[in-house]
C-alpha cells in the first residue's frame, strides 16, 4: 500500500482512504501539487477533518485557489474555521479579490475579524506572521486548572507547549512550559513555576529581528506584545523557519546579485525569472561601463605600454573578491544579529589589520612574478595597486553594508552595485596614475 | 535589579543569586562570555541546578575550559550528569586532551559509554549531531502510563513533547505527539493515538539532509534510527537550527568566496581571518592572471583598435554576475533539497531560455548605445559577444554546481573559482575572436 496506489482507478475509496491516513499532511500537499485539481479536491474530500485543514495550508497559493473554486460553500466555511488564523491570512492575500470576497463570506464573523486585524498589519512586522491561537493561563490557576485548559483548548491551538500567563489587563507575566505542568504536582500554584526570564516581541517589530531571536534562543514559541504590553499572539518555530528561510534566501540572493523571488526556482517560468536577473545585470552593466570609459581616458597610456592591459582583469577580479569577502561576512553578522552598526569602529580596525596582512601577501606574489616575466618597474606598478585595492575593496566592503543599516535600507541590496563600481573605477584609476608616475607615461 | 547589579560589590550573593534567576540562560551565558573566568566561576555557582548546566552548554569553548579549569572535581561530576549527551560530547569535542581525561575519570561509565559511542560517529553524519534523551513507549501502554512515564523522566528529557513508541527489538513504529495525551481518556491505547506518517532519518545519513527536513516538515524532533532500523538517539529542532545555521552560512561564505570559519566575525583575530580569505584571493587572482595572458595575446589587435579594451570590464562583469546569479539559484535549491541532480536537463533548458532572454536584451541596449557612440561594426561585435557571453556563463553557472553535487563535492566550494576561470577566459577569447572577424584585424 503506498501513495502510487491513490492514482490507481482499480482501488476502492475507502483503501485510498486509508492509504491517505498513513501519509504526512507535507507529503500529501506535495502530492496534490502534481495532480489535476479535480483528482485534488476528490483526495480532499476523503482526508478526515483535522488532516484536511493542515494539508490545505501546506498547499501553494495556486493550488490552494484551484481547490477553493471547486469548494462547496460548506467547504469553504470549514477550512476557514480549520485554519489558524496566520495561515488564513497567508492563503487570503494571495487569492484575488472575487475569490477574497466569497470566502469572506462564508467565514465566521469572529475569525473575519480577526484576519482584518492581522492583515493591517504592515508587510514586514513581526503581526503580519504572528497567530492569535495560544493558550493563557491566570496566575492564580492551578496546574489541575491549566491541565484542563488545555484538555478543552488544545485542538483549537497552534501550540499548547508554551502557555503564557497574563493579568486581567492581557499583560504578559510569566511563561509556563507544558512540561512543568506535568511534572508538578496538581495543587502548586502557575505563579509558582511560571518563569519571569522570557524573551518577547512587539507586533511592530521587523520580522528580521525574528531570525536573530530564535538564532539565539531555543523557544518553541515566542510571545507577542502590542504597544500597550498587551499579549496578542505568538510565532511558532515551525513560522519562525519559514521566515528565516526566507531573510537567509533572500540576503542569498542579493550576494548572488539578483531580486528576491518567492517562487521556487524549478516551477519559476523564464520570463519571470529572467526579469528578476535582468534589472541586476543592466544596473552592473552600466557602472562596468562607466569603468570602462576610466580605461578609455587612459587610451594613451595603453598605446605606449599595451602590456598594461593584461593586469586589468586581475585587479578588477582580487579588487571585487577582497571586497565581496569582506561584505559577505558583515551582511551575515548583521542578519544574525551578531554585528550592529555601533561596531562599526571596531570593525574599520579588523578590516584594516586584514587588508593590510592579504594585501602585502598578494603583492609580494604580483611583484616577483611581474619581475622576472617584465621587469621591476612594472612589477612595482601592479603590487603597489593591488596593495591599494585590497586595502580599499575591504573597508568599503565592510562599511557599506553598516552604512545600509544605518540609512535602513537592506544592506544587501545596496553592497553589490556600489561595491563593484566603486572598486573597478578606484582600481583603475589608481592603477594607471601610478602606472604614469612610475613608468614616466 | 538587573544584570549590572551582579557586578556591583555592594550587593549580596543573595541578591545576586535573585537576579540570576530572573535571567534567562541564554544571556547567563552571554554575560559569562564577557566576565573574567574567576567571576564567571562565582556566579555559575549561584546558579540553581537545572539552569547551571543549561548555561554550560551554551558557552563557548573557551568559556566551558576557563571554567572547568577552576571547577572542583564534584562540580565536573555534576555538569557531566546534567548535560544532553549532544552537547556533552560538542564541549568533550574541543578541551585539550589533558582535560578530557580529567573530565571523563569524573564521569559516570553510562555517560560514558554513551559519549563514546556518539564521539564515533564520522564528522559530518547526523549520529554526530543527535542526543539519546528521549521517552519510548510500549504499544500497548496506555495514555495513563504514558503520562506516568513522562512525570517521572521528562527531567533528564531533552523533549518530552513528541514520544517515540518501539517494539521489543526497539524498532520505530510510532510516534505519539504530548498534546495527543493530554486530550484523550486515560484508558485509551497508544496504538490507537499514535501516528505511523513520521519522517525519520538514520546515523549515517549526512547531517545536510536535516536541513531538508526541518525545512520542509513543522517537527519539533526527528527520530534517528541505526543500520538495523532501530530507535537510537533524536535531533531537536533547535539543534537542527544550528545546523541550518551552519550549512547556510557555510554555503553564503562561499558564494562570497571565503573559506569557512565557525569562529564569528568580531572576535575572530585578523590573522586567522586573513588565512580564510587569502588562499580564495590567490587562487582567482591566479585565474584573472590567465585571463589576463589571453589578453596578452591579442595585444596587436588591441594596439589597432584600443577602445576594445574599454570593453573588457563590462564583458567580465557581466559575464561573472550573469553566472553568479544562475549558480546561487542553483546552489540554494540544492541546499534546500528544492533542486536534485536528476533536474540537470530541465535547469539547462530554462537556463537556456533565461540567458536568451536576458542576452537579447542587454545585447541590444549594448547594439544601439555602441552604434551611436562608435560605429555599428564595433556595437555587432560587442553585442554579439555580451550575447554568448550570457549564454555561457548562466548555462555553466547551474551545471556546476549539478556537476559538483555528482561528485560528491560541495557545489558552493567548487562553483566560484571554475566559473571566474571559465567564463571571463571564454568572454575575453570570443571578443578577440568576434572583434577580428567583423573589424577585420
Amino acid at each position: 500500500m503506498n501513495e502510487f496506489e491513490l492514482l490507481n482507478n482499480e482501488i476502492s475509496l475507502a483503501e485510498k482512504k486509508k492509504i491517505l491516513k498513513t501519509m504526512n499532511e507535507v507529503d500529501i500537499a506535495e502530492l496534490f501539487e502534481h495532480l489535476p485539481p479535480a483528482d485534488a479536491v476528490k483526495f480532499f474530500r476523503l482526508l478526515v477533518k483535522d488532516k484536511a485543514a493542515e494539508v490545505f495550508a501546506y498547499l501553494s497559493s495556486n493550488a490552494q485557489q484551484e481547490l477553493v473554486n471547486r469548494f462547496t460553500d460548506k467547504e469553504i466555511n470549514f477550512v476557514m474555521t480549520e485554519l489558524f488564523a496566520d495561515d488564513a491570512v497567508d492563503f487570503i492575500e494571495e487569492m484575488p479579490a472575487s475569490v477574497v470576497t466569497r470566502i469572506l463570506k462564508h467565514t465566521e464573523p469572529g475569525k473575519r475579524a480577526i484576519i482584518n486585524q492581522l492583515m493591517n498589519y504592515p508587510e514586514d512586522s513581526i503581526g503580519s506572521v504572528m497567530t492569535v491561537e495560544f493558550v493563557s493561563l491566570k496566575i492564580d490557576d492551578t496546574v489541575k486548572i491549566a491541565l484542563e485548559k488545555i484538555r478543552k483548548e488544545a485542538i483549537d491551538k497552534e501550540t499548547i507547549y508554551t502557555l503564557y500567563v497574563t493579568s486581567p489587563a492581557k499583560k504578559l507575566l510569566g511563561v509556563v512550559e507544558a512540561r512543568h505542568l506535568l511534572i508538578n504536582e496538581e495543587t502548586i500554584l502557575i505563579k509558582d513555576i511560571m518563569s519571569t526570564d522570557f524573551v518577547k516581541a512587539t507586533t511592530t517589530d521587523d520580522k528580521e529581528r525574528l531570525v536573530a531571536i530564535f538564532n539565539k534562543y531555543p523557544i518553541l514559541a515566542l510571545p507577542i506584545t502590542d504597544s500597550e504590553d498587551r499579549l496578542v499572539g505568538i510565532v511558532t518555530h515551525d513560522d519562525a523557519m519559514q521566515v528565516i528561510k526566507e531573510e537567509f534566501s533572500e540576503d542569498f540572493e542579493l550576494v548572488g546579485k539578483l531580486k528576491t523571488s518567492d517562487r521556487p526556482y524549478l516551477t519559476d517560468n523564464p520570463f519571470h525569472l529572467a526579469r528578476n536577473r535582468f534589472v541586476w545585470l543592466l544596473v552592473l552593466m552600466i557602472s562596468a561601463t562607466l569603468t570602462g570609459s576610466i580605461i578609455q581616458s587612459f587610451e594613451e597610456a595603453i598605446v605606449i605600454v599595451p602590456t598594461l592591459v593584461t593586469f586589468i582583469p586581475m585587479l578588477m577580479d582580487t579588487g571585487g573578491n577582497a571586497g565581496s569577502q569582506a561584505s559577505t561576512l558583515v551582511i551575515r553578522g548583521i542578519a544574525l544579529d551578531e554585528i550592529r552598526p555601533r561596531d562599526g569602529f571596531k570593525i574599520f580596525l579588523k578590516e584594516v589589520s586584514v587588508s593590510l596582512i592579504v594585501g602585502v601577501g598578494l603583492a609580494l606574489i604580483n611583484f616577483i612574478r611581474i619581475w622576472i616575466q617584465f621587469d621591476i618597474k612594472l612589477a612595482a606598478v601592479v603590487s603597489i595597486t593591488v596593495l591599494l585595492v585590497v586595502f580599499m575593496s575591504k573597508t568599503i566592503g565592510a562599511m557599506l553594508p553598516l552604512l545600509a543599516t544605518k540609512l535602513k535600507l537592506d544592506p544587501a541590496l545596496m553592497v553589490a552595485p556600489l561595491i563593484t563600481t566603486i572598486v573597478d573605477a578606484g582600481a583603475l584609476t589608481a592603477f594607471f596614475l601610478i602606472a604614469k608616475l612610475i613608468l614616466k607615461i
